[in-house]
């Protein structure tokens, strides 16, 4: 491969003409794969795409029997258009577009029916500048108002579809004088359409956004809670393979903090499509799906401390193993009960249920007590609070440092050195990747600052992983509470003590992939 | 207000209806003050809805002026109709969509016409089951290869001008028989359509979407810059009044972080437009768009631990001032070091031009090795890596450091009391809030863990801060070669000594909204 990358030139081309042979041959086979996969990932695109199949199918027979046909003409062309951009994936976006689209139509019309009055009652080349100004105006006006991030948010494609309602029948009733005829019949039969597409989003195999975005919701809770226990528990293993490592953007952990921290503009759709749909308002007035947004808000400011957490495992920084195996299990038991908390959570969200008022149980409450005793036990690395006891506790702490020093000593220092060999060589590949010179110029700076690193205090990195830890717990608050207030305002059922059922545990393998992402509109 | 929060039902009623009243009144003047501020706050907004007032007029003239219209005839609706849905606020989006327009038109004219020509052969009843399973089969193909990620990021409206096309033309073909003719029309009116909204976006006052992209980025690192010196300044000051850290959504310094964290979808959606735009090709074969969704990402990273810094004046658990104090200038300096080089990457950047090979300057080198040596004198905070060094050091560091905290008990205490009080005051407030008898049974666990996080170890959180410092230098690391990366491939001018000029140091004024999000797709 290494020998391949720059061959002559006209190497170069025979292998890229062979390659692109290959290509060509393994596309059929890869193509089929692709899609093999989209429809395996989801199930439920299948049957979307099957909806949408049907739907065009009914709404093209408007078109094809004869009878009805005769009754609504050469418009039920509009019904076709409809029903191609108003069904979406799930009910509340096909909901929201739909009326939308309708909203749009009608006010459209009826503006378009003002100005028509207007027009009709002056001359020729007037008429066709009065609506030459006309579609000036509302032109730069709508699409001024688009800029309104309130609009924007709710109504965008309604103000799209008035805009272009409006200039078809304004622009065509200078050649038409049916006007209100048309606007009539284009009403109508985008009435018919949106019908089609509201029946078939919402009766027959319905997606529900709601649904989606609870479920999202429930599912990140767990994956954090997964990620920051193998989190902690990766801090302390003894990596046989440092390669393991390194490639982080591949990474489960990493990929479930991903999955929490980007996720902003997707809740925000989900909760706006979630709030057109009728389906939970037979509990409550309003569903609170806003609440679901801060509660995503919440969990992204978890995920915030959780990411830094899991930057300490990647920091070219590492306090030696010796010293990190001194913590060892209280920092695992805190990890612990953080995870059985975020899992307990999650057990209540998707049940709809209350949580336990013990969520926050005593055994945390021990585990961080554990840790603080842990470390004010280790006077030479922290600060103690209590200072006779530290200055007592020197001695005897400094000997058995000592004797773990020197016990340890071979997996400590091979253990830095490892990191800071590891640290070097990834360097020198990407150095050695690119002939650029300005790079040579770089490197020992760089070389030079990781050297700098290297020589800070040992117990730092340690320090900050377990001050980060602690404050996971402080913002496990934030996510109990909005939790809480989301079970308050939408009345989940009352908690019920479960003493015999065993808690859901889900495995990293459980863990998959989130496709909330078709879920974003496309607005076409 | 707190009197007015649970009012009886009457009272309740009649404030409604006043405030109701009240805010009709108002709803014109804030209606117009919103107005005005959607323009104010980006002057090209006007513009663009100007543009798509002038291009569709123009289009209308096909309609209004006899001439053309003769030319044309009732077909020119479509290009009414392309105006509205192409025209978009960047020239990359105006672009993509209509050249997925035109493809899609094409595309679905030439499959419509195949059918049309296999269907005309068979009798009538035949022909309408055929096109009926023609339309079914398409519908559902076309909706499901939207799903595949790749279709989805750059041909999805294509794909759905194309459903909407074919079943447009298949289905009318059932009625009208000059199908060709029908075809041939709509793509031309769709062409005229296209050619008016590319030479609006294109050549009038053209917003481009690369443009866009650049600056944000740029602010962006500017952004951080200026974060990072304030947030490291903050965590080192007297402050005077604790409310004011509190409300921390409303902080500028977590604002620069929030528009650093939330850009991956609009980065994503920027590039792609981006890569449309032919502008920048002159210089560079393919001007490589992705590499600045790579450094939005390195940027991304790097916030992730400057939140987490930021985290650290939030948290719940501080170390007392008096031994932050004793940082502060060391600490200031790699943050004062760090703003530097990022404002210089961002310099160079905004000018298309390489960095100094030296971003990486001796004095931010200094800085952290001052830091180091500084912590280093601490040895009762921090485990020095010179063992004989610490012992030696440790009764006068002991000395020193009761004589300092006799000194600065008054404020170690009453600081500690003012954070563990503030925690409490603010839970009480917030249990006040609710009558909500579970959180009654969860206020004491919720304190018990506030008082245990007090005890930890006084020095863990400034560890965590300095560790987290150090930490940003890493990262910064990769932001300047993804810097130096993208000057590599944009063909970036080369570095040139500027001595006399000042460098341009924004301030926090000067760091306005980000106004991007207007340029996301809406898709229509």
């Amino acid at each position: 491969m290494a020998e391949n990358q720059f061959p002559d030139e006209r190497g170069h081309v025979q292998a890229n003409g062979c390659s692109r042979l290959d290509k060509l041959k393994r596309f059929p086979k890869r193509a089929w794969e692709k899609l093999w996969q989209v429809g395996r990932d989801d199930p439920r695109r299948v049957i979307h795409s099957l909806k949408v199949g049907t739907a065009l199918t009914l709404v093209s027979l408007l078109y094809l029997m004869e009878p009805l046909f005769k009754g609504i003409g050469q418009s039920a062309i509009w019904a076709v258009m409809t029903v191609v951009v108003v069904m979406e994936f799930t009910a509340g976006a096909t909901l929201c577009k739909g009326l939308n689209r309708g909203l749009g139509t009608l006010c459209a019309g009826s503006l378009a029916f003002l100005i028509e009055f207007v027009a009709n009652k002056s001359g020729r080349v007037f008429r066709g500048v009065f609506i030459g100004i006309a579609v000036f105006i509302i032109g730069t006006g709508s699409t001024y108002v688009r800029f309104i991030p309130f609009i924007k948010k709710q109504y965008d494609y309604g103000v799209v579809i008035f805009l272009l309602t409006f200039n078809l029948i304004t622009v065509s009733s200078y050649r038409v004088h049916n006007v209100l005829h048309i606007a009539h019949d284009r009403f109508f039969t985008i009435a018919i359409g949106c019908a089609i597409c509201l029946f078939m989003s919402l009766l027959i195999f319905p997606n529900w956004s709601g649904e989606e975005f609870h479920k999202s919701t429930v599912s990140r809770i767990e994956g954090l809670a997964i990620s920051i226990g193998a989190c902690v528990k990766d801090y302390f293993e003894e990596a046989e393979d440092e390669s393991v490592r390194s490639n982080a953007s591949k990474d489960p952990i990493y990929q479930a903090y991903r999955a929490v921290l980007d996720t902003k503009s997707n809740d925000e759709t989900l909760a706006l499509f979630a709030s057109w749909e009728p389906r939970h308002s037979i509990h409550c007035h309003r569903y609170p799906w806003q609440q679901y947004v801060k509660l995503g808000a919440a969990l992204r400011h978890f995920g915030y401390t959780a990411i830094a957490l899991h930057g300490c495992l990647e920091s070219e920084i590492q306090t030696p193993r010796s010293v990190r195996a001194l913590f060892r299990d209280p920092c695992i038991r805190v990890a612990d009960e953080v995870s059985k908390v975020l899992l307990q959570l999650a057990n209540g969200l998707r049940n709809r249920r209350h949580c336990s008022p013990e969520v926050l149980s005593d055994r945390l409450h021990k585990a961080l007590q554990d840790l603080n005793s842990k470390i004010k036990s280790q006077p030479r690395l922290f600060l103690g609070s209590n200072h006779i006891q530290a200055n007592n506790m020197l001695a005897v702490a400094a000997a058995a440092a000592e004797r773990r020093h020197d016990k340890d000593a071979g997996v400590t220092l091979s253990s830095v050195k490892t990191d800071s060999s590891a640290l070097l060589e990834w360097r020198t590949k990407r150095v050695g990747d690119k002939s650029f010179s300005e790079r040579k110029v770089l490197r020992p700076q760089l070389s030079k600052i990781a050297i700098t690193s290297l020589e800070f205090s040992e117990a730092l990195p340690f320090a900050a992983f377990a001050s980060l830890l602690v404050e996971s717990v402080v913002r496990l608050e934030l996510v109990i509470e909005e939790v809480e207030e989301l079970g308050k305002v939408a009345c989940f059922k009352e908690y019920v003590e479960q003493p015999d059922r065993e808690m859901f545990v889900p495995t990293r393998q459980r863990m998959e992939p989130n496709h909330s992402n078709d879920l974003v509109a496309n607005d076409v």
